[in-house]
C-alpha cells in the first residue's frame, strides 16, 4: 500500500462501496434523490461505474419484483403522454406510486422526449407519488434497453408498485419494451383497414390489449369501427401470453373515458396469471433473457475490437459482391 | 520436409485440395455423384472437412445463385410431399432442373423426413432432372441451417434452377428457411377461422402466397372460405416482400389442380422482384445475414467450454430464483 496510485484506486473503491450501501438504504426508504441518484449511476459510461451499479442492484434486488409493469407503445401522434397522465391520475387515485420511464432510441439527441413530454403530463410531474425518467439519452438499443430495466429494478426498490414503460416504437424497441414488462399495451389511433396496414410487422403478437384513443366527438363512430376491426384480426392470432385474450378498447384519454375499463383489464390481467403461474414464469424467463442478451453483447463488445470490426466491414462488401462465401468469410474473421 | 508428420499433414492437405478441384468440376458438369459427395462433405462433422467444405463452396461461387429459390412450410399433414411432387412435376415438365430439400429439426433421429417421403414423391425420385436430399439429420438449427444453404450452392453450380426447401415448421424453421429463400409459401389445410388461431405466431408475416391444399371434393366449399378468411388477415399485415401483395390460393395437389396459378404467382413475383431490384436486394442481405451468424455461432462456440456452459446453467439457476441479478450474472461468467 505504499504505491500511492495503488492507494487511490483502493481508497476509490472503498468509498464507493460505502457510498452504495448508504444509497441503497436511502433508495428502499424511498428517497427521490437517491433513486435519482443511482439511475445517474446505471446510465453512466464511466467503466469504474458498472461494478458499482452492479453492486447497487445486488444490494437492492431483495427489494424488487413486487410491482406491475406496463408497457405502452404507439406510433408519434397517438397520444401516449396524453394517456399515461390520464392512466397515471387513475393509478395515484388508488394510491399507487407510479413510475414513467421510457425507451426512446430515436431520443439519442434531445435527451428523451419524455423531458419534453412533462409539460404533458403536468399532473403527474408534480405529483409526490409518481417519479418521470426520459430514456437513457445514448448509446445502442441495447444498452438503452439495459438502463431501462435496471432503472424498473430501483424504482421498485423505492417502493414504486406501477411503472410504466413508454415507447414509441421504432425499430425493435417494442419487443425489448414486451421483453421486460408483464402487460404489453398498444395505443393506437381510429382507423379503417388501410391505416392498419401501415402498422408494424410482429406488434399484433405483443400485444395484451389495443387501445383505439382519441374516440372522442366526430372521432367516436370511426374509432368504434377500428376497434372491431382490430378485435377481428386479433381473433387470428397467437395470444402473447398463454391463457389471455388480448382485446381492443376505446378510449379517450382527453375526456377520461374508457380508461377505467383499461385499468381493470390490466389488473384483471395481473390477477389471472398470477393464478396460472404464468406471470412468475415469464418474469423468470425475461431475467434469464436479459442475461443472456447481456452475455451475448459482452462477448461481442469484447471480440469486436477496432481491427475486427473494420475486417468485418470489408468481408461484408466482399459476400454482397459475391467474391466470398459467407462461410468462408466467417472463418476469415477468426483467422 | 524432412519431418514426416509435418509431410503427411502436407500431402494430406494436397490431396484434398486436388480432390476438391475435381469435385467442384465435376459438379459443374452436373455429375449428381459429386453433387452427393459434395453435400456429404458439406454435413460432415469432421473438423477437417470444413475447411474442405469452404474451399468447395468458394470453387463453385461464381456458379451459384442462377436459380428460384422456394420455401414451403406447413403443418404436419397439410400435404407437403403431395404438394411438392406435384409442383415439381410441372416444373419438369417446362424443363427445369429441380432440387428438393429439407430443414427438419425433428428428423434428428429418423434421418429426414424426405427420406421416407420419397415413396410419396415417386415421380420426382426417380426423375433424372430432379435432386432429391433429406434433412442434415444432426446439429443444431443454425448447424442444419448452414448445411442445406450451402448444400443450396451446391446443387446450383450442379445446373439445378428451381430449388424447394421444405420444413415442417417446428420452433424457428419456418424464420430460417424464409431466410434462404426468395419466395416463401405456406402451405394450410381448408379450416374455419378457429382453425387458424392455432397458426405459428409470425408465420403470415414471412409469407408470399398462401396455398389452402386439399381443395377437392367436399373439401371444396370450405377450402374457398379459408381462402376467403386468408385473404382478409393478409391485407392487414405488412407484406414480407417490398412491392408484393401476399394472396391465398386454393389448390389439389391430388387432382392437380390449381397447381398452375401458384407456379404463375412464384415466376410472376420473381419477374416483379427482380424488376424493383427487391430480388438481388433480399439475397445480398441474406448472404450478409448468414455471415453474421456464422461469426456469432463461432463465437459461442469459442467462448462456451465445458466450464462456462456449467458456469451459465449454475448462474441461469441463481438468477431464475432471484438470488443474482442478470447484470451481475452476466460479469460473474466473464470473471
Amino acid at each position: 500500500m505504499t504505491n500511492p496510485k495503488k492507494r487511490r484506486v483502493f481508497q476509490k473503491k472503498v468509498r464507493e462501496e460505502i457510498d452504495v450501501k448508504h444509497l441503497a438504504e436511502k433508495m428502499i426508504k424511498g428517497d427521490r434523490g437517491a433513486l435519482s441518484k443511482g439511475i445517474t449511476i446505471i446510465e453512466s459510461h464511466a467503466r469504474h461505474h458498472r461494478q458499482t451499479a452492479n453492486d447497487l442492484i445486488q444490494l437492492i434486488l431483495p427489494y424488487t419484483g413486487d410491482s406491475v409493469r406496463v408497457g405502452i407503445t404507439g406510433v408519434p401522434g397517438a397520444g401516449k403522454s396524453t394517456w399515461i397522465e390520464a392512466f397515471g391520475k387513475t393509478a395515484v387515485s388508488k394510491k399507487h406510486k407510479t413510475a414513467v420511464l421510457a425507451v426512446d432510441p430515436s431520443s439519442s439527441l434531445s435527451g428523451g422526449s419524455i423531458l419534453g413530454d412533462k409539460t404533458r403530463m403536468e399532473f403527474l410531474a408534480h405529483h409526490p407519488d409518481v417519479f418521470i425518467r426520459p430514456s437513457p439519452s445514448s448509446g445502442t438499443l441495447g444498452g438503452v434497453a439495459r438502463m431501462t430495466r435496471e432503472t424498473i429494478l430501483l424504482c421498485e426498490a423505492a417502493g414504486y408498485d406501477l411503472i410504466l414503460v413508454e415507447t414509441v416504437g421504432v425499430g425493435q424497441s417494442e419487443g425489448i419494451v414486451r421483453g421486460m414488462t408483464d402487460f404489453f399495451l398498444l395505443l393506437s389511433l381510429t382507423g379503417a383497414g388501410d391505416e392498419l396496414q401501415g402498422m408494424k410487422k410482429g406488434i399484433m403478437e405483443l400485444v395484451d390489449a389495443i387501445v383505439i384513443n382519441k374516440a372522442d366527438g366526430a372521432n367516436k363512430e370511426q374509432a368504434v369501427k377500428t376497434m372491431h376491426d382490430y378485435n377481428q384480426i386479433l381473433r387470428f392470432i397467437t395470444p402473447a401470453t398463454k391463457g389471455w385474450k388480448p382485446k381492443a378498447y376505446t378510449c379517450s384519454a382527453l375526456y377520461n373515458d374508457g380508461i377505467n375499463d383499461v385499468w381493470d383489464a390490466v389488473f384483471e390481467f395481473i390477477e389471472a396469471t398470477k393464478k396460472t403461474g404464468e406471470f412468475h414464469k415469464r418474469r423468470s424467463r425475461q431475467s434469464v433473457d436479459w442475461m443472456n442478451q447481456l452475455i451475448q453483447i459482452k462477448l461481442n463488445e469484447t471480440f469486436f475490437n477496432d481491427q475486427k470490426k473494420l475486417q468485418l466491414k470489408i468481408l461484408e462488401e466482399k459476400v454482397r459482391s459475391g467474391e466470398v462465401s459467407p462461410s468462408e468469410a466467417a472463418e476469415l474473421l477468426f483467422d
